[in-house]
């Protein structure tokens, strides 16, 4: 089992209102900032999984996005895997 | 002007309590997803800024974090710049 560096990025899906976006270039503009196109706002999330190897590790991770990390309906996601430095793995 | 693609990433800073990241921890346990280590909930932030140069476009989305995208008290955060595609900035 090696422990590997799970970081999952969720969005929101392109078309689907984002009134947290909004909300964030809105309060961009009133502190003066200029030029900030359409903003959107998402969730980066962390951990460590003990797994066989890189492709099971990805497996897990895709599946806790289906069925917990991200909203299918609404919420677009991707899974980055990074082996610890110095394994064999 | 060139729009650059700015992704901020906001992260609990380590060592502060991070009850969202305990939530999800605890979530996929329930689930039955084995080997997950401490969870860290964080937030992505991703928007077009037009600015004159590369240098330019990080300063002010630096700036942007210490004002209101990132709590410094509690948060970390990197900001990524990412030139447009065939631009000649």
């Amino acid at each position: 089992m090696t422990e590997y560096g799970i970081e999952v990025r969720v969005t929101p899906r392109r078309g689907i209102l984002d009134p947290q976006g909004k909300a964030v270039g809105g309060a961009l503009s009133s502190l003066g900032f200029d030029g900030v196109g359409e903003v959107h706002v998402g969730r980066l999330i962390v951990f460590g999984l003990a797994a066989e190897s890189e492709a099971d590790a990805r497996e897990r991770a895709d599946a806790m996005c289906r069925q917990l990390l991200a909203n299918p309906v609404t919420e677009d996601y991707q899974v980055a895997v990074r082996a610890p430095a110095g394994s064999a793995a």
